[in-house]
């Protein structure tokens, strides 16, 4: 398989820069009619594939919304996986996993190499992104992404994100410049465009060098969270082609089944020309 | 369901200081004569809960592993939670969650009310305390605990959990702090003796005032990862009676199941004597 990253370029460049969420909480799967149990878990799936296919580049799917129905869920989510990839959609599985030692090792089986294999996942640092090593080996190895928690726009995170070192750069500046340098190694040894190792950071978040990360960025806040395609431009305009995934989950979703496939085109096609 | 905190610290009175961690690793399942799939995974835990019933306090599944087998892997999760509860073991799902917003409360949902219930759940703080509310409201609801990682072992985890805040505070005792306020605040509304908020805290830390966090403290490292009972007593001895949770997972399951009994209560005796 093709490296991640330039699986995103690729796509990014041929549909447009648009990542939709796949939240199916107890409040959307009722707003679409759907009961709040697997079956309506699954439903919702479906749904969001068919609107989805060929309209966007990636879907995300929140793994919290599917453990919340057990493995019943679970077994839902490995369809979705399936069925999104059968119909050529990326996916981010969204997750914030991490730990240490051979934990680690067992989150790539898991997520790069088992029944959940997606396209990537999503990561959180807070035993150090070099903790995460066995994960972001595979992620190389196996054509995936891993896609690293940086700079959440929620203030309750600013506390961890916005301390400092010994050397006096933030957390989170820290975290962006080994990723970039991770993603630099990477693509002097290998020729890839964009590396597999990803930055989640919040559309409102502004003066980190995500220009600089070499990688994917994904980042959330469209809509429900209040972020708009200017803020996007603002924020991550810079960033190389392709790069940037701008994501929507709630806003987008809110709108129904059936008016799904219609929303994400034009959001897409905002976000497309406003990055152009 | 009472507090998680007081069902901690009565069943450590009751059987000694221990939570065994369940890590059915691929390299486990092999020593153990067990096929690497969900049959194995499933007689891994059987085995498992056979053995420490009555014997250990607490047992801790590491999530990932079952992750690593799908959602045929969750199924076997969620009946190693209720088997573990049918014989009086408390389980803590070693699972490292957290995020922001609804999923955090979706978190709530799987894993204090939903098909993995389990007694408590261990969670990455990188977004901010603050930002888990939704898990820490609904472990004091539900009678179940949250337990947040604080200070890991491991070398790569030093850069972000030993930055500072703008007042001088490490992130990692600044949370200490933050949880030690929660779990105040909950004592003195309610009367229970130990609070809903643990810490993960790793045997060979020190420097923090984890005698005042007024919550579980789960101390990973004995065994395998080199921490020794005398690390235990000298860096967590002055922490309340019963509230201290040694862990240990591949130290004591490479012994193999027959022998796995006899172990652990072995190291349980070696702790109560030692922190007595």
């Amino acid at each position: 398989m093709r490296p991640f990253g330039d699986r995103v370029i690729e796509a990014v460049g041929r549909i447009g820069p648009l990542c939709v969420g796949v939240d199916p909480s107890a409040a959307l799967l009722d707003a679409w009619g759907l009961p709040d149990d697997a079956t309506g878990l699954s439903a919702f799936s479906s749904r969001c594939i068919e609107a989805l296919a060929g309209e966007v580049a990636v879907v995300k799917p929140q793994v919290a919304f599917f453990e919340r129905h057990g493995a019943a869920g679970m077994a839902v989510l490995e369809r979705l996986v399936s069925e999104a990839a059968s119909v050529g959609l990326l996916v981010i599985a969204d997750a914030k996993r991490g730990d240490i030692g051979s934990t680690t090792a067992a989150y790539a089986d898991a997520w790069f190499r088992g029944p959940f294999a997606a396209d990537a996942i999503t990561a959180t640092p807070y035993v150090g992104l070099g903790a995460l090593e066995p994960m972001t080996v595979a992620a190389q190895e196996t054509g995936r992404g891993l896609v690293v928690v940086v700079a959440t726009s929620n203030p309750e995170g600013r506390g961890i994100q916005e301390s400092t070192g010994a050397d006096g750069v933030t957390v989170e500046a820290a975290l962006l410049a080994e990723i970039a340098a991770r993603n630099a190694a990477e693509r002097a040894a290998t020729g890839v465009v964009c590396g597999s190792i990803g930055a989640v950071v919040g559309a409102t978040r502004r003066g980190l060098r995500v220009e600089t990360v070499g990688g994917v960025l994904l980042v959330p806040g469209l809509g429900a969270q209040g972020a708009t395609v200017g803020d996007i431009v603002e924020g991550f305009g810079a960033c190389p082609a392709g790069s940037v995934l701008p994501s929507t989950s709630r806003g987008l979703l809110s709108v129904g089944p059936s008016g799904l496939r219609g929303a994400a085109a034009r959001l897409r096609d905002d976000l497309a020309a406003a990055l152009a």
